[in-house]
């Protein structure tokens, strides 16, 4: 049998809370289907600085190489707010994504039927709402040289952040886009400043080359990522898959999360290429929301995106897409019974704590 | 008398019916109110691409320069996406921005009440909205370099854009967005991602500087700017005025005016510094709307937003205040009216086409 060692970063604020409801799940998946996971731990952001001064260590580093999946909770938080850039929280994040090779981030946005009226969008513009966000996770500004501040004395500085991007990185996460759309609607909307920027020029002919060459039965759009953002508030269901880089991505797809007015719901997965020999991919997944340091040690938190999170490392990782089903479809079944976390909570509805929620799930699955 | 020396760059699609409608209220105003004005007009985008090779001439560029303020309404179409970068539509009005050194763009987004329903967004979200984006607009990734495409070879290109801010340009931008929020709720939020870009540390310290400095009565927030753009889309009326630079303030002003449900309403400024001697500052006004070219020509393009940069231009660059009020609150009357043009009609209203609702706000002036 094929191994299936998870490797388990709660990180900070709700970070625990969440991944614990998950460690439940796998332990219950283990007593009771006999899954086989094999589960480690480890530190990252704030309280890996705090027990190591780095954001994360060297040898949790190597764990999540090594595994064949990683779990994300989250990291940050006021306490952490201080310490020098190279080894803040988020140092961390962006370490694993960097050297995981992870460059394909997949973002669903999906509006669950039960809280299409907890958007501040009008329910008929996101009911039944079901988009995916490919976001490409190792170039761009986010990692491009120089990224620095220089002193140019008389009290001024410069700062500096480079965007690159080289036709091969968006190439293979075009791929990545329109191989997802044939499993969906078929169509794909790159997203870009070509108007402004120079990698956005190359981005809009390398996604236009691609699809020519091997998608061609795909339906390519290209819209400028302003124009983007206000067509996602405007009609999100436009869209099926939406390809675009690292910083237009964290923006369109933190705002496609909150249209479906329940971030605390919503997954993500972070994969790398599939290795030459085992096809097997490296692979992270941690929910889109943030460590929400108000909240933190509450037992309020909602673990659903953590958990919906497990259920895209089963399908992805492990092919385990009757299993994946089982989950979200337990997820719908909660939320359909009435039971709300505080954040999604609405007259007239069941409103539980963090680990009630967890126990609901697993309970249907 | 003040000079009044207007320069009109309508450009292209939807520009020149948009302008026409401010052309009849700058001569009504001059026949009936003896304002003074006097307007030269000139070729910016697609149109002056055909009549003269560039985005602008250098001719049409020294009027610009020398005019009180220049009007603009909107580049680009289909008919110019395959010219070459350095002369595409956007280069011209890239370039007015630059050379007039206009950094500080504001961009009012208002809910007008007769227009609440039609927004995407629940009615009690946007009921009364009204925050201003400050948009740093001749510094960051739009003017940094290098900025181009290099052929690696082996048919791979790498596409290079770098974002820079120095610590004056970022200086003068919270300023500005600091004075306008003493004249409203006294309240900034500034926006950037500090957690990955050192131009966001920066930027993030040199605001928190300026704050201390000189502005402690006003409340300062900082957020970073993907939790800014969710936070736009759950709760908008938490702003008041919100200071980001170049690329976020383009996503997140055009989100912003997309909450409004009227993106063809909504006006913007863009203002250099004060001259050390006469005090005025160079100024742009134009619409945050593009050229529609899908409506270009048929008569149907709503002209409120380039009226109400008109009111903007009267209030900002001439100190008509009286006027520009009295501008905006016809705009308004107008609504009230029940009159629509096709972008923002619904049930029960009066549909109108440019030239009547330019004439209907004209009559109520
Ligand atoms: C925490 C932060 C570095 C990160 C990012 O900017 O990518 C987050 O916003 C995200 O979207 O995963
Ligand atoms: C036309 C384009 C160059 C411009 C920009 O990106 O600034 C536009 O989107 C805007 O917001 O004024």
């Amino acid at each position: 049998m094929a191994s299936k060692n998870l490797f388990l970063l709660a990180g900070d604020g709700i970070g625990p809370e969440a991944m614990a409801e998950v460690k439940k799940l796998i332990k219950a998946m283990n007593d009771k289907l006999g899954s086989g996971f094999a589960t480690d731990e480890g530190l990252v952001g704030g309280c890996a600085y705090d027990a190591h001064g780095v954001a994360i260590s060297e040898a949790d580093m190597a764990k999540a190489v090594a595994a064949d999946a990683v779990l994300f909770g989250a990291v940050g938080g006021p306490k952490w707010d201080k310490v020098p850039y190279e080894v803040r929280p988020e140092a961390g994040l962006l370490r694993l994504r960097k050297d995981m090779e992870l460059f394909a981030n997949l973002r669903p946005a999906i509006c669950y039927p039960a809280l299409a009226a907890s958007s501040s969008l009008k329910q008929d513009v996101v009911e039944g709402l079901d988009i995916l966000i490919v976001r490409e996770l190792t170039g761009g500004v986010y990692f491009g040289e120089p990224k620095q501040i220089i002193d140019l004395g008389n009290g001024q500085k410069r700062g500096i952040d480079t965007q690159v991007y080289d036709t091969f990185e968006i190439e293979r996460i075009s791929g990545v886009a329109f191989e997802l759309a044939r499993t969906r609607r078929n169509h794909v909307t790159s997203m870009e400043k070509r108007n402004v920027m120079k990698s956005g020029v190359l981005w809009n002919e390398v996604v236009s080359q691609t699809h020519k060459a091997r998608y061609s039965d795909v339906k390519l759009d290209h819209m400028l990522a302003d124009a983007g953002g206000m067509q996602l508030v405007r009609w999100p269901k436009q869209f099926d898959v939406i390809v675009t880089d690292n910083l237009f991505g964290d923006m369109l797809s933190d705002i496609a999360a909150m249209l479906t007015g329940s971030i605390g719901m919503l997954p993500s997965a972070s994969l790398g290429a599939p290795d030459v020999k085992t096809k097997k991919r490296k692979a992270l997944y941690e929910p889109v929301h943030g460590s929400a340091p108000d909240i933190a040690g509450k037992g309020i938190a909602n673990p659903i995106a953590m958990i919906a999170s497990f259920a895209m490392c089963l399908r992805y990782s492990f092919g385990m897409v009757a299993e994946a089903d089982k989950l979200e479809g337990a997820i719908a079944a909660v939320l359909d019974d009435g039971l709300r976390t505080k954040d999604i909570s609405s007259p007239g509805m069941t409103e539980v704590g963090t680990t009630e929620m967890g126990d609901a799930i697993i309970a249907k699955f």
